[in-house]
This record gives structure tokens, C-alpha cells and sequence, in this order.
């Protein structure tokens, strides 16, 4: 397993506290699943805080056993000799609250009731998200994180960190994000949970986990992974093939391109809680930089660390015009500020599918910060 | 009423026919709905097909009783003085078959059974909608179509009919189409199937009319009404206004733009088949122009009309490249070939709801005709 970090232990703890929420509510006690790779230097000052996407969890890098095929979802970035070089840094990953990847989210026990929150769990925001993780950053004993660096929601986690904890970040690597999610993409979102909620199985967030709502979940999936690709990526992969088992005028009949989203969709179900996919989609949708304050700028205002920024052409999820009003807002406000459009053809999924286009700016900006 | 071509009388004719489909199956008899404006000239040589979208109908202008607030779908565009005047030209426009609105579809009885076709109905292609409407045409007594116009699906019948009856149209005007529909909008189509198929009362398409599959069909609608919008139009539209009646931490809240699409989605419901809508969205999926040719310039080839083309710079759903693909091969091949894109917010509805601003070009067209 050479550059890779190898064997890694998922570790997880727990919190006693009272977490208050952007809601108002209060979320306790909190446990968060989180890896790390590479060692804590003594002066405590090479941590790097990776943050995951919608439907992503705290396993970033390495395996989880010497017969785990799978490495982590950013191994070709974390590792040894890698952009995120382990033998360098001290490389930080933990799942938010509201997944279902550990940490506590609307599976998890409500304390006050000894049975799983599910609808009672409270809506979050990224700013709770980021809330919760700094919880994990104190316990680790790291004053400054050398950098915070994630893609889509990811990207919402990275400019929060700048934003709120200005004193505890030295620099931002946001990817794939934006400001504010759009309409369009509240609309997505929108009829992703409708599949949901349409789904008699759902029982307004009361089915049995080995009883999820299968069909309404996996086209949610569907709905989603559709803007995470381009009308180019599904064109390279499928273009108009016709599904080789299916009849061309049987009404149930597929393209390969619904063939492969509906067995995308359908493996889903197996790997992600349905509720927590719909407490996710909210937060995704409230995303606002501005939230809070008066306008955009007056939030970006408060931003004190260099920022590296990349969009990516054929992202119509959240399009580089939305990275770039954030960014131009940051150098009217004379701000430290980077930013790159990358040509790709795979939508909003470019940074996991193309990272060559971009991680060599990264190391770039890592060695200047 | 003034400009208005008036009061109208829908009409029927039943064709005691088979008709043969792209599929090889027979369709047979067929009943068309349509209707007609302006009166044909002694030498039947001004007549104007307008062909409709996806849920559109024969009713494209004027109104069917003086009590009746809603004109036709381009009433805008049709009568006396308007740019399809109805004091020159005889302007016709016929329901699709595979519709609901009065043309033979899944709903019709099939004579065969005296039972509603539902899934028993052929799956059809958009050459078969123009070869359905040919009969009409031949009924009428039109040798010689003087223009073909019509949007998106609308686009894709003028395009049909200028290739497979190049004898019989002396223009085309295909506006907002494509010469065959992208894995992009095939994967949205898809996933409004199966919005309805997950429907409990769909009941594989034996629903009984007055209980539709409602969630289902509502959601496919919102589908279909995201890829109509831009994320412009709905920026201008909505932003990122909340419902005021809504909380926003509340996991059934609503933005302005999730209340909007889930209110037009019901209405859907109470007018318009889901059968149908399942149908004719396969045609879309399968529309392609080279269909039984060996490659689009083949079919492009054999269009012997000039054309004129519009595509709108904020259509993701058909974009203007697909357009560009055709008027570019039209042009290798040294056809008559006019393309305009036009600058415009509303996406893929601009061409409804922003005709002013290729009109004046559709005109001078007409006349030169």
C-alpha cells in the first residue's frame, strides 16, 4: 500500500454538552465520527481539516481493513508524498452532525426519549455543521488548523471555518461551492424530498430501518446524482445507447444512462439513512453565507486567511458564477483571494473525477500559506 | 375581442385506418382533435401547421365560449394582424396523438378490447405524430403546407415534416428544439417515470380516471417545470424568498420557488392523463432525427424547404448547441438555412414567454417564403 496512509481506525467521541443551534434548539449530548492521518506535530500547527459533501462521511483516506477494496473517498489526495501529505500534516476528517456516517444525526437516540429522533431531530444549517466540529478541533488540542479545505458542501464547511473562527484558520481551500445554493438548486433538492415524502414507506419518518422507503429514496438519489453530471460527462459515458436487455418501444425500456442512475439510486439505499438524506438537502438548501448578517459582504468581511477558490465549467449545480460573486465581493473587500476556473466536463462532479486539474495549484497555495 | 380570431369549435375527425408505427405495430382507428383559424384560399395554398409541446393541445388560439377567461396556448401569435394572421393564412393545429386532449392515446378505448388502452398503447415516436397529422392535412385538402411552426416537441414535428413529406411544406420554422434529445433530458424524463411509477395508485397504469396517481404525476410535472425554468428566471421569479406561511426550521418548510413548482404540479394533475404524460415523454427520449437512417446528415439531406431556426441562451434543457449541430450540418450541406440565438432569461419557456423577441424574425420569413 505504498502512499497510502494504510490501516486507519475509525475513532469516534462523545460530547456532554448542549450544542445551541442556529434554530434556536439546543442538540446534545453530540458524538462525532472522525479519522485522522499523519501525527500532530508538537507545535501543534500542521493539522489540516478536511470536509466531506452532502452524502460523504469521516473515512477520507486509507482502508479500514487489509481486505477493504474501497479505499477512502480522497485517497488519491491523502497520503504520503500526496497533496495532503501525510508525513507532513496532520490530516483531520470527521462526518457532520446530521449524517448517518456515525455521528449523531436524526438515526441517532434522542437522550430524552431513549428512541431515535427521526423527525424531532432539529433542522441544522453548515454553520451548526462547522459548530460541532470545532468541538473536535479543541478536544485535538489544535489552536490553528493550517487549513480547511473541502468541495460542495465541503466548500459551505471550509468558508464557515474562515468566517467564524477567523482566529483558529490560516487558510481556505473552498471547491466546487458557493455563497448561497440557487433556486434551481432548491428546486432539485425540492423534488429529490418529495420523492421521499411521496413514498408510503417513508411513514413521516417512522419506517424501520431495514424497512427504508426504497423506491422514494433511490430516485432522490437519482435526482441528486443527475446534478452532480453534465450533459458532456453523460454524453462521453453514454450518449443515447439504448439498455441492450430493453426493447425500444417497451414502455419500461431504458437508456443506459436510467439504467445506471437507477442502480446508482437503488445501491443507495443500502449505504445512507433516508432521513438524514432529507436533514442534509435542508441544510444544503439554507446554506447562506450571509445568514446572520445584514448582506454577503458584511459576512465575507469578517474572512482574515488567504482563500483558494476553484469552479469548474460544466458545473451547473453550483456554477462558477456563484464562486465567482463570492469571490469578486472578497477582493472589492481587499481580501486575500485566489481563484481558478477549471475546464472539465464533469459537472459539479469534476473535483473527485478530474483533482490533477487542480491540486497542483493547491500544493501551490499550501507551501505559500 | 379585437385581434382575436374569436370564438372557436374544437373539432374531431376519426380516421377508419391503421396507421403503421415506427414500432411496426398498427394504430388503428385514429381520432384527431383539432382546430382551425382563418379560412383556405381557392388554390389551398396557405395553410399553416402550428404543432404543439409536450402537454400542449389543438387549441392554440382564441376562445371556446364567451365565458371563457384562457385563450389558446398561442392565442398571442394567431389571429387577425398578429403574426400568423389569420385574415392571410389558414392556420391549423392538431392534439398529438398519445395525448389526452382529444386525439387518440392511452386513454382512448382500444376496439379491440372496448377497454382503455392504458399500457396496451403502442409506444409511439414523434415521426409517428406527423405521420398521424398528415391524414389531417390530406383531409383538409392541403397539397402544400406553407409553413410548419412550432417549440420543443413542437420543434422536433416541424423538423419530421420537413424531412419525411418534403413535397408537402414550403418552410420550416423548428423553435427551442433539438435534433435528438440528450442523456440530460432523457435522465430528468426519467426520473418523472418514475416519480409515477412509484405511485402506489398508478397501479401499473390502471389508475381509474378520477384517481389518478396524484403525488406521482405532480412531481413528474415539477420535473418537467425545473427544466423548462433557468436558474435566472427563477432568481428574478423567487430568489431566495421563504414561504411566509412557513417556518424555516421546520423540515416542511418551503421556499417561495418549492411552493410554486408543488402548486403548478397539482393543478397538473386535475388536466392532464398520466398515461399520456408517461407516453409522450418516451417520444421525447426517443426523438432523434436520424431514426432509421444511417446518420443525421442522411437525414438532414433530405429537407428540401428553407428553415428557420431558434435557440435561446438560457435553454438547458435543449441548449443552443443542439440546434447549432443541425443548422451547422444543414448548412454543409448547402441548404436554406436561417438561425437566430436569442438572448433571453426563461430558458427553455422563452420561446412562450418572450416571443416578441424572435418574432419580427418568424415574419419577415413568412415572407419571403
Amino acid at each position: 500500500m505504498s502512499q497510502s496512509v494504510g490501516i486507519v481506525t475509525p475513532q469516534k467521541i462523545r460530547f456532554d454538552t448542549e450544542l445551541q443551534l442556529e434554530s434556536g434548539r439546543l442538540l446534545g449530548p453530540i458524538t462525532l465520527a472522525y479519522e485522522t492521518y499523519g501525527e500532530l506535530n508538537a507545535q501543534r500547527s500542521n493539522a489540516i481539516l478536511v470536509t466531506h459533501a452532502w452524502t460523504g462521511d469521516a473515512h477520507a483516506a486509507g482502508a479500514h481493513s487489509s481486505e477493504d477494496r474501497k479505499p477512502g473517498w480522497w485517497d488519491n489526495l491523502i497520503g504520503p508524498g500526496k497533496l495532503l501529505d501525510t508525513d507532513r500534516y496532520f490530516v483531520v476528517c470527521s462526518n457532520v452532525i446530521g449524517s448517518c456516517k456515525g455521528s449523531t444525526g436524526p438515526a441517532s437516540i434522542d437522550p430524552r426519549t431513549d428512541r431515535p429522533y427521526r423527525l424531532k431531530f432539529p433542522v441544522i444549517m453548515v454553520r451548526d455543521m462547522v459548530r460541532a466540529q470545532k468541538l473536535l478541533i479543541d478536544h485535538l488540542g489544535i489552536d490553528t488548523l493550517h487549513c480547511v479545505i473541502g468541495g460542495s458542501m465541503g466548500a459551505m464547511q471550509a468558508l464557515e471555518w474562515g468566517i467564524h473562527y477567523p482566529e483558529r484558520v490560516r487558510a481556505i481551500v473552498p471547491i466546487s461551492g458557493t455563497g448561497r445554493t440557487s433556486p434551481m438548486s432548491i428546486s432539485l433538492n425540492s423534488a429529490a424530498r418529495q420523492a421521499i415524502f411521496n413514498d408510503p414507506l417513508w411513514k413521516k419518518g417512522n419506517y424501520k430501518p431495514e424497512h427504508p422507503p426504497a423506491d422514494g429514496l433511490a430516485l432522490a438519489r437519482s435526482l441528486g446524482h443527475i446534478s452532480f453530471l453534465s450533459d458532456a460527462s453523460m454524453h462521453l459515458k453514454f450518449g443515447r445507447r439504448f439498455s441492450a436487455r430493453d426493447g425500444l418501444f417497451d414502455v419500461f425500456g431504458q437508456f443506459e444512462v436510467e439504467r445506471y442512475l437507477e442502480y446508482n439510486g437503488r445501491n443507495f439505499v443500502h449505504r445512507f439513512d433516508t432521513n438524514s438524506f432529507l436533514y442534509l438537502s435542508k441544510a444544503l438548501d439554507l446554506y447562506d453565507v450571509a445568514w446572520d448578517f445584514d448582506t454577503m459582504e458584511d459576512a465575507l468581511a469578517k474572512l482574515r486567511c488567504p482563500s483558494l477558490w476553484f469552479a469548474f465549467s460544466s458545473d451547473w449545480l453550483y456554477p462558477p458564477s456563484q464562486t465567482e460573486e463570492v469571490v469578486g465581493q472578497l477582493r472589492a473587500l481587499g481580501k486575500n483571494v485566489e481563484y481558478h476556473l477549471i475546464e472539465s466536463d464533469y459537472g459539479h462532479d469534476s473535483f473527485l473525477v478530474e483533482p490533477e486539474k487542480f491540486t497542483p495549484k493547491v500544493a501551490d497555495f499550501l507551501e505559500r500559506v
